[in-house]
């Protein structure tokens, strides 16, 4: 898009003609399908409108040929471009009939370019924006093809101007394209032996693929009102049918060297890659190439265990590989995982995964909910989101989902947590063999913890008005189940099944009672069952906009749970700065660096004395991560976990995502602790620092970002001046947080100041990350 | 108001009539006049509106018939019941001409009852309502006499049921009224002397008797739009002009006893009772009863002191007289200030008054602005505001006004500030002897932290623009003045005067220039001299309503000040709870005692680390308080100041206010803290604890307030067990306290925790209070 915005910037400044540029992209973080509409010409362009007739039409991605009629708008004698793996003289035979059809019957001029391997070969990765320009320029004719590249070249002086290693990468792929770039001879006939497939499988349920994979296909706006859902209520699990095949490689498994930690499943974003252990008679009906091992756990003797991935749903993002600890004692450089391209593996791995799918989950009670190792386990009830590959917030919300997904309510704030949660045609949330699943919704910026708020009342009146109801019918459903229901323990799993258990036999004998009272507790009894509520959220929502309700729910002493998936900047709308936003961090708004300080929302929150807060870095300690969630959720009270989360806003390469996580914890600059108010009636400090001193200078974790090092580029008095004073930073944060953790927990402040002085706070969780 | 209500319902269910009730009230916090209109017939009452045509006319405050036409209303024949101090035989001679002639015209029956000594000898203090309402019943008829009486007893049971020495003394009052109330004989002629006065003096500028005069008596709807000012903006200083005699007590100074301390001057909420020194000579033209004394400062021998009552504008608070620390050390009850009946006293103090007023004020720089007695010398810009009889709040707006109000900029936010502070007719906001004074505007309770903001960004927009002019008319001003002007050091008030020179030369200078440059220059010249920006509120804007509004201007790093009145409930609309109310208060929304804690908004800032931050309450120590305002206006960034201020709402007798605040300090209840980032760069603690460890149970200070106790009554259990947590609250909140005091500042976390421990902080500010 951005190349496309260039291209119709030159033509407009560059020519006499007119010009305009459109552009439709979906919701989707990383993978998604944008389509830039350019018009240009001689006379003024009076209004804005889509290309339905198109003279050009280029289409960067070739496996987007796959289930879209990409030439559908073109006009007779157009011409089409393709970034293609295939060469000129074998591409035809890569596409699928529609689009024969549509070049042979329009009298298309078709051209070819592979413009990863150019991309490559320039030492620019998988960026194909510039060779694409340089390509439509030369077929276009718009200008001399000379003038162009000039032109071509000059907006990369411009865009990348101070680094000169980038601009001569660019350069020269300037230079390649021209030199790959090949026309088609376009066969006489149509010789395709597969079509357009359909966006989403034909085996999904019909309002799938009727309804949804209409949106997908972007002819939502001609469904019928009658097609959708009265009251705006859609299903859940229909990110399960929307394979995206977005990644060029994929993660393949190590039986052997593999230790079976599962710390690959808790980081992966997208849920792709998945464990399980199962019988092993099972494995008879197994596909030839799926893989399994001995489970490491006692117990399971008679049992394997499989780490499978999701081939057309895996993003590519490489997170599994870098947190792997299993590496070779021969091969230094060889890991349990490894990344290979997924093109060879497809179709074999498509089967695996399906087999996989249907195999039965662990039985939860054999499992410990508190460890990483076991958690792994554990059906994840949030998949293949929309998120951008390695993003850092969806493996806390696939977490929380494994931890309390069958009784989880969530009220979405605005934010990249309510596109990629939510936004249509599809959910990434999604039901365990039982048909529970998470319930979700999405607020505003500016009440989202009002909302979750009042969801959680809601669920409470609900209850009461049940407990009451349920008394009147005691006769009906036996004393003994009411009392039972009216003081089950709920504290366990074990207790909440139980308690569904009762529910279904209320619901069994009430189905034979005719009366208005019967029918209404039926409608509140699953209210009875435990429920869980989160507000979920970013910083831009917690620490700015929504802030003023967040505190007002935390102080409200209600039983909700908030998450606050903390990148530190408004990621969705682009990167501005919130009031999480670090000191010396470029953003928009702080172009300059950011010259405050970063909002300590914790101690905040903190101050109230009555509210569970943690801190939490999952690069950092996983298991304190996981020992905070745990603890939130059985609060009797609002609970707060500020979650770090790297993002592509910080400027680096998200493989490292999870590395940099454990250095803003290792370097004080994110202390993880946890403030939990239970701890008081026992006498305890409720503050927890779980993390150690910082052992590591500040910039030696944030100079690994762009948004710092921009600066530092640009700036570096400023820069230098802003690093100095955020370290000053973290270093009276440390203080504060030390402080409170070794002397807030003591009942007489006079003892505590005479006390023995204590030692700084060790972490008492196992933080094998570090 | 109360009491018609309630014979308005006693009519409805008693009788057979249909029944209205409609009440008419202005903004005045105390001493306000309220018009109940009540309607009752056989025939159903179809619409409201306003009586115009009354048959019973009851006036309850005999000093309304001093300025208004409280008889303008009645019908021919009615009945006319005036509470009155002077006897039947004696009232006709002090009833204005207008009154005496509309009751001879319409044959008016005319009742008197002297409500106030009926309700004095039943121990009832000033409270007349069951009074004149027995009256009402026992005059008009609606019921029969007996009926009647049985009913207002009921209605007396109802409402104290639970305090039975209460419910006597109404009981007692009820009988005693019927005893008490007689008719007059009219005589059959005018007698009069004088005629009803204007709302305010003759001698007002012609804005306050024609507009704002119009509107005081109740006919503002009747002004042309034309008379109103274009804009919107008021003249500040016409509170002034309001003369409400609405104290039956005034205080009385004693010139021996007195010390000079200046503590009656600073808690005065409506500035009545104010201190200057002058010029002994001046005295020559003093009226006979005036009154001075030696002045008790070094270098003033040649001068007088004068502690001078405004008489016609003292609301008989008490206030003064409590706080007083002068004894006599012959007679333990004499102060050197005592309450005597304003009546006797009004005319020669009005005549002290208006000498006193024309007195010059003391010469700023001889003062100190950091201690009390000097601070009574300073002239208040704010001034007979309409806020209750012993307000809380007032003492601290009137201090900032004392110390910047002529630099001052106020956003406040909606609640009782905003009513007091500025709504129609008058303001007390006023201006100095040389016309300079608070600029003041009022915002909603969601947006007035960013309404201030905005006020500041546009002076510091204004100042910049002005900077960037002067120094384009650098040759027609001279490079030396331009110069003096931009590097000016205004952090003094001499400073700040001489800018003030600067600038006029500047403008004198222009004069001469004729360009738009130049007349743009001398719009903005005026930013060039230092503004002080305020936002002032409430708990219910700073807490809740305003809270994410306010985080995020302090979290910006401007230069604006915070000034929090906290009454710990929404004062304004009657007592709701906001999340500053604390643990086991009663308060509306939470009828059962708050159940959770009150919100830490101190620490809640402090945890920023880049906001000045205070909690003062000047009942537990003066000299903090002002310190603390003085650090806050001189910290170059945000500052936030928590002042404790006690309110009718808390449910006690408001004189003793000042003792409540200092046993909230004295219990722990309110620690006295300061947080200074500038002492940070000076290598010390930034946290400064101002007040000792808790010496007194919270109790003693909580139980002596009807927001507590009226729990204690009700429930005793549930209020002892609030309580004991709220004791919990207060021991937690001083442990986190004293913590941070201690160890804050130190500059290596493991050097503090091993480092010899330090004693509790004590107060370093002279809290002569305790």
């Amino acid at each position: 898009m951005g190349a496309n915005k260039n291209s119709i910037k030159i033509i407009g400044s560059g020519t006499d003609n007119y010009v305009q540029g459109y552009f439709v992209y979906d919701s989707k973080k990383s993978g998604s399908v944008t389509t830039s509409h350019l018009r240009f010409g001689p006379k003024p362009l009076l209004s804005t409108y889509l290309i339905t007739e198109a003279n050009f039409i280029a289409c960067h991605n070739f496996s987007f040929l796959e289930r879209m009629d990409i030439l559908a708008a073109a006009a007779p004698g157009a011409v089409f471009l393709l970034n293609s793996p295939y060469g000129a003289d074998e591409v035809w035979q890569h596409l699928p009939r529609k689009t024969q059809e549509t070049i042979l019957a329009r009298k298309l001029q078709f051209y070819v370019i592979d413009g990863y391997s150019v991309a490559h070969d320039a030492g620019m990765g998988n960026r194909i924006n510039t060779i694409m320009q340089t390509c439509f320029f030369a077929i276009s004719g718009v200008l001399p093809r000379d003038e162009a590249i000039i032109q071509i070249k000059q907006a990369i002086k411009k865009t990348y101007g101070k680094r000169g290693d980038v601009v001569l990468q660019n350069y020269a792929a300037v230079d390649a394209a021209l030199a790959h770039l090949h026309r088609v001879t376009v066969p006489e006939h149509v010789s395709a032996t597969f079509d357009l497939l359909p966006m989403f499988p034909r085996e999904a349920p019909s309002f799938v693929t009727n309804v949804l994979g209409e949106m997908a296909a972007g002819r939502g706006d001609l469904l019928p009102v009658s097609a959708l859902p009265p009251g705006g209520t859609f299903p859940t699990g229909t990110a399960h049918w929307e394979k995206r095949n977005i990644a060029h490689e994929i993660p393949v498994w190590d039986t052997d060297l593999c230790i079976q930690c599962g710390k690959c499943v808790l980081v992966c974003p997208h849920a792709v890659i998945r464990a399980k252990v199962f019988d092993s008679t099972l494995l008879a009906a197994a596909p030839q190439t799926f893989k399994t091992a001995k489970p490491k756990w006692r117990d399971m003797e008679n049992e394997r265990y499989t780490l499978q991935v999701a081939p057309e749903d895996c993003t590519g993002c490489h997170l599994c590989v870098e947190i792997c600890p299993a590496v070779s004692k021969t091969e230094p450089k060889r890991k349990a995982l490894h990344m290979a391209p997924q093109a060879p593996l497809r179709e074999a791995e498509v089967k695996n995964w399906t087999f996989f799918e249907a195999l039965p989950s662990v039985d939860r009670n054999r499992l410990s909910h508190n460890q990483v190792k076991d958690i792994q386990l554990l059906d994840p009830l949030f998949e293949f989101s929309g998120a951008c590959a390695g993003c850092g917030e969806t493996p806390y919300i696939k977490l929380l989902t494994q931890l309390f997904g069958d009784r989880l309510f969530i009220a979405n704030a605005t934010g990249c947590s309510s596109i990629y949660g939510g936004s249509l045609p599809t959910t990434p949330y999604t039901v365990n063999k039982s048909g529970r699943g998470p319930t979700w919704s999405n607020s505003l910026f500016e009440d989202n913890a009002e909302f979750g708020l009042g969801i959680r009342l809601a669920l409470d009146q609900q209850k009461e008005y049940a407990e009451v109801l349920l008394q009147a019918f005691a006769s009906t459903l036996g004393g003994e189940l009411v009392t039972a229901i009216l003081t089950a323990d709920q504290s366990t799993e074990v207790g909440i099944e139980a308690q569904r258990r009762r529910i279904l036999l209320v619901r069994a004998k009430l189905a034979r009672v005719d009366s208005p009272e019967a029918r209404t507790l039926l409608t509140v009894a699953d209210s009875l069952a435990r429920k869980s509520v989160w507000l979920v959220g970013g910083d831009g929502w917690a620490y700015d906009i929504g802030f003023g309700g967040l505190d007002h729910v935390l102080g409200s002493g209600e039983n909700v749970k908030v998450l606050v998936l903390d990148t530190e900047t408004y990621s969705n709308t682009g990167g501005q700065m919130s009031k999480s936003t670090p000191r010396g961090a470029v953003a928009k708004f702080a172009a300059g660096g950011k010259l405050t300080a970063k909002k300590d929302l914790a101690m905040e929150a903190v101050s109230y004395g009555s509210v569970y807060v943690a801190r939490v870095a999952m690069g950092g300690s996983d298991a304190q991560t996981i020992k905070a969630f745990q603890e939130a959720e059985a609060y009797d009270g609002p609970a707060l976990i500020i979650a770090y989360s790297h993002c592509i806003a910080h400027g680096y390469d998200l493989a490292q995502g999870m590395e940099q996580q454990k250095k803003a914890v290792l370097s004080g600059y994110w202390p993880l602790m946890r403030y939990n108010p239970s701890l008081r009636a026992q006498g305890k400090n409720p503050f927890q620092l779980d993390s150690r001193p910082p052992s590591i200078p500040l910039k030696d974790y944030s100079y690994n970002e762009a948004r710092y090092t921009m600066l530092a580029r640009s700036h570096p008095d400023v820069a230098a001046k802003l690093l100095e004073e955020a370290q000053d930073d973290v270093d009276r944060e440390w203080r504060v947080y030390s402080a409170r953790a070794a002397v807030a927990g003591h009942s007489d402040p006079e003892a505590v100041l005479a006390a023995e002085p204590q030692k700084a706070p060790i972490s008492s969780a196992a933080t094998s990350a570090e």
